[in-house]
């Protein structure tokens, strides 16, 4: 069994520790596992946001629009070449992850527009289920939700009226990673589109765009990321597409010629057709301290501790765990596991308070499930056996019994 | 003909002056009149920043979500009790002006599915126009656009066909003020609903939309509040029409028990229903802060005072400009003008450079206009009279003539 000494040892070995320091607040008393929900403050960032507000804001006023118009370009670049392998002029940063969703999809399905049939995961983010349904709903479609982790029920799925396959590349619950060249392949097989939510991934997991040859992609910047609450969020088009693929909500930041201000809409036949309005400067400005910080870690690291710290917390909860309730919900294989973990359990949501209350922040997600995300730059080893210790000492002296369950709760 | 000491007077006597010292930066040497394309940079929203960032996203991290989750509320409460003449529960924060256009004009839309027209103004700012034609491409409807400032040729365009009349409040260009509760009132008379973009009055004009019976407006929050480049925009629905109206984009802010992360899209029958993803959480933060200042000051004073400095400006340059080639662009009746000018002349690009190389920040608006914001909290008498100084010096003397034409510019 391995001990606290070993994870002592993993955190001393551990080529990325130092990064903890580039964190606001990652020395706090707390052990944050929820960096997958919202990631920490990075140091950089902190500087960034004051140098665009009082310098570029303050001073500067318009005229700093000069610069900041090519932010969502320039950040989409850096991004898609960093952590997407997509080359130059395929990605922007832009509205939420669920406006994008709605953008590319609806622009997906006017590509296929004689095919009637959506697929997508009965377990995919509820986001993009409702967004799936409000276009299928629209035009008199169907969306087939399957079993996304299963290759083989996605491409029994498959068929000439398949207009486009719209997954998750990590699962938002189990953590499952799909295998996006063969799902991508197989649906390129029958004609259909596809378009990758890359939430759950981006900057965990390495991802290949363009070797993949994927054609939409979606996500946000708030989680692995560190961009902070309500960050925008970026979107990918393969270069291909973009001549013909149109989007349905024609802004002014799509226009050619945008100060021009012409009477009649004409998008560029760039990437930048798929913005919409005003972009949100200083949003974009942290994604981007965020994906330098990544970019310096680099990915293949970041994805070796990713799968390490997961690895360590399934091994814990073999051992102290099973005997008290708790199932591995999450696959055991690291390849085909993202960068969190979920333990199911039948009282997962007072467990999960009874953890906060004593220090260590997961994420609950309905019904039964305790999910603990392991953000390889902020999350070391001590982190998870100590996160684990004391769920074990929970759950065994029955201390998240006197948690009272609400009616209804916010979050 | 009004002297320097005069508006030095002006100035001494304004119950608003003191505000200017709640503004990072506005003792610089730049007289700034482009309040009204970005708004500059208050100290209290600086402040507020830095607690959210260093205190509730640092520290707080997800557990700030708790308090995060109501801002789009509860702030839209405050912009709809301060400015908009709203009852509570009518507006919120999200996403952007244009895509919040989208969202409710196609709302409209499906509400009067049997009519084939929108109505809308040929001045109107472009992504107003380019996201109705866009919804009007995809549902074979047609735009008629007629020229909003004038009441008869609104009416003329009414019939039992209209399903929308989608307007701006004040024009962009002119400074015109619409007459809101006529226009909204005759669009009623056959039955078609009204949409109005309050961009360029928001902050500047008092707005009355539960008085005129407004049905759906939007707004930026970027010019007059103040709240920073690509701050999140409003959108207000009226009460009685939440819970038939629906929007397009099924994101997950807009699911009832949001939470429970149900399979069925199924929105709160309130203003919520039209959020769609993670909403810009510092934005939103830097949106109350400047609804609070403008609280402060009272929507009558600024008001008065906007309308003092503009007239103003239009006294000088009619005593001044008129003999240099330059026309007033803009309504000479303060009830029917926002808080900006426009002076036409056909060097407007070259003069409105010049401008800024003499530290006079305009707009520049195509093809042939020099446009003046004289946001009111920041806009001192002094600042009008010297920038009309300065513009009659650099174009009687003709050194507006240096300034180099681009083949293509970026703004």
């Amino acid at each position: 069994m391995i001990s606290r000494a070993d994870v002592e040892e993993l955190d001393r070995a551990d080529p990325l520790r130092r990064f903890r320091d580039r964190f606001v607040g990652a020395d706090d008393d707390l052990i944050y596992l929820d960096g997958n929900s919202l990631g920490r403050l990075p140091v950089s960032a902190a500087d960034r946001l004051f140098e665009v507000v009082h310098s570029q804001w303050a001073h500067g006023l318009v005229r700093s629009w000069e610069s900041w118009i090519g932010w969502p370009r320039s950040v989409g670049d850096l991004l898609g070449s960093v952590l997407l392998g997509a080359a130059p002029d395929q990605v922007v940063l832009s509205d939420s992850t669920s406006v994008n969703l709605y953008k590319l999809a609806a622009a997906a399905l006017d590509l296929r527009h004689s095919r009637t049939t959506i697929v997508s995961d009965s377990g995919n983010f509820p986001t993009d289920r409702y967004i799936l349904s409000g276009l299928a709903s629209a035009r008199g479609l169907r969306v087939v939700e399957v079993d996304g982790t299963s290759l083989p029920d996605v491409v029994a799925a498959l068929s000439d009226d398949v207009a486009l396959v719209a997954l998750s590349h990590v699962d938002y619950r189990s953590g499952a990673l799909l295998p996006m060249a063969e799902i991508t392949a197989a649906a390129h097989g029958v004609g259909a589109l596809v378009l990758w939510d890359l939430c759950h991934s981006v900057g965990a997991v390495p991802v290949s765009l363009d070797a993949c040859a994927v054609d939409f992609a979606v996500g946000c910047t708030y989680k692995y990321l560190n961009a902070g609450p309500g960050a925008p969020a970026f979107l990918y088009v393969a270069s291909a597409l973009q001549a013909s693929a149109r989007q349905p909500i024609w802004g002014w930041f799509g226009q050619q010629g945008q100060f021009e201000m012409g009477a009649q809409y004409a998008p560029v036949e760039s990437i930048e057709r798929f913005l919409v309005g005003t972009p949100a400067v200083l949003g974009i400005a942290l994604v981007e301290e965020g994906v330098k910080l990544l970019a310096e870690a680099g990915i293949d690291r970041l994805r070796a501790k990713g799968s390490a710290l997961t690895s360590l917390l399934i091994e814990l909860a073999d051992s102290w765990l099973a005997p008290l309730g708790f199932e591995v919900a999450s696959p055991r294989s690291d390849a085909q596991r993202g960068s969190h973990v979920s333990l199911r359990h039948d009282d997962a949501y007072r467990i999960s308070q009874a953890l906060i209350e004593h220090q260590v922040v997961p994420d609950f997600r309905r019904p039964d499930l305790v999910r603990f995300g392991c953000s390889p730059l902020t999350t070391s080893f001590g982190d998870v056996y100590e996160a684990m210790r004391r769920l074990r000492d929970i759950v065994s002296s029955g201390r998240h019994l006197d948690i009272e369950i609400p009616t209804r709760r916010v979050t």
